[in-house]
């Protein structure tokens, strides 16, 4: 019997939001790899075998899947969010690229999961209704000059931006610095979405206004909305509504 | 008893990537509104009554909604995909803003969903694994010349890009000349991913080298997929791999 690796998405942390593809799929699995933290919301059960690593260990990761598919076994990649936004698919598609042919021939599946910004925006309202951007701040696998370059140049093409990996103990100044950028380039009152750890018990949501953001108000489990010039903020007696209108002009 | 609206993605189209979530609130829901294909993938039973209406009359649809919210039933808009990328919870906002004050002070929740181009990444491995954009290239709401600008910055960001509703039968001209600057600004060997209906039994999935892209292979059922520079084909006996690494040098 030939293995299979699949690479599933298990959205931003409620059970509510996990697919029913990536249910029936983790039912049926022998071995679950990935992070800790996502392996453990993968409940043991006999003849599954979980394999939890550290951070940082991506591609170590990826290739002990592959070789586990390749010996005939029924492995699933667990990613938070979806799979193939900053997350394990592209791992596992470079590993599968520098390996041995055989990686390339394996039944290999991504299966999409609720990623972190689509779960954010929803909390609020719907600021990613007009054209958007995703991208992710750490300067861990790129330079810092092209995160630059890339912000400066959504802000110009007036883009909603989301920010994935804002801020972490080892990269505590490039949220600063892409912050002062944006107050440098955007409105004052630029409407700015701080979402950690959206739909689990330690979630928290604020909206702040561009010129009073703070690097402090973004860890590693938030993601940060970034509103388009035209975004809209819906006062009420609740927390506010925030959207970008379907309709732009030049 | 006050009522609630909530806007619901139904995800692209299987019901395996309809979230337990948004199927919980179906059940309990006495209104569903919403374009005619997507209402008629909720089942009917009684006690609840379906209100299904024509494309382009989003606004209108928007409004129903919330007034039956007030009158205190429990209404749910779906959408396909997410609803808050290029779908309705942007819409339900709009008339909300432009609405009567107690319209604001509803019980309003967006539920998010599995949007087209995640599906469509997932299909063939993880052509949105690094910074990219989503663009809508419908020009019904927005001048081109804005849709242009965004194209050539989105290229000189070197982000990947996703649009949606690239091509239909009213707008058969926008896509030839998105492709055309395309084609003028990146490389020949660009990846270009047609992803249409996928999920659903008409899916058809190609991957085509940019100098070789066709308007025709678009209508609005296609999400479209470009690379960024660093993105990378995996060839092999099946349909190949796509991919775009996570790390990227300047």
């Amino acid at each position: 019997m030939s293995g299979r690796l699949v690479i599933a998405g298990l959205g931003p942390g409620s059970e509510a939001l996990v697919t029913p593809e990536v249910s029936a799929v983790l039912a049926e699995a022998t071995d679950v790899v990935g992070y800790i933290p996502y392996v453990a919301r993968v409940a043991p059960r006999r003849g599954l075998t979980l394999h939890p690593s550290d951070n940082r260990v991506e591609l170590d990761r990826a290739r002990h899947a592959l070789e586990m598919a390749c010996e005939g076994r029924s492995v699933v990649v667990v990613s938070s969010g979806d799979p193939g936004v900053f997350a394990m698919a592209a791992a596992v598609f470079e590993a599968v690229e520098s390996g041995p042919p055989a990686w390339r021939e394996l039944d290999i599946r991504v299966l999409p999961g609720i990623t972190a910004m689509l779960a954010a925006a929803a909390r609020v309202g719907a600021p990613l209704g007009h054209d958007f951007c995703a991208i992710n701040l750490s300067d861990n696998l790129k330079p810092w000059a092209l995160i630059e370059k890339r912000l400066r140049l959504a802000a110009e093409a007036d883009f909603a931006m989301a920010f994935y990996n804002p801020r972490s103990k080892a990269r505590p100044e490039g949220f600063a610095r892409a912050l002062r950028l944006l107050q440098q380039t955007c409105g004052d009152d630029r409407p700015v979405i701080f979402a950690r750890a959206v739909s689990t018990p330690d979630e928290e949501v604020r909206v702040v206004p561009l010129d009073r953001c703070l690097p402090e108000m973004a860890d590693m489990r938030t993601v940060v909305i970034v509103g388009a010039s035209t975004t809209r903020v819906i006062a009420r007696a609740g927390a506010p509504f925030v959207y970008t209108p379907r309709s732009a002009v030049a």
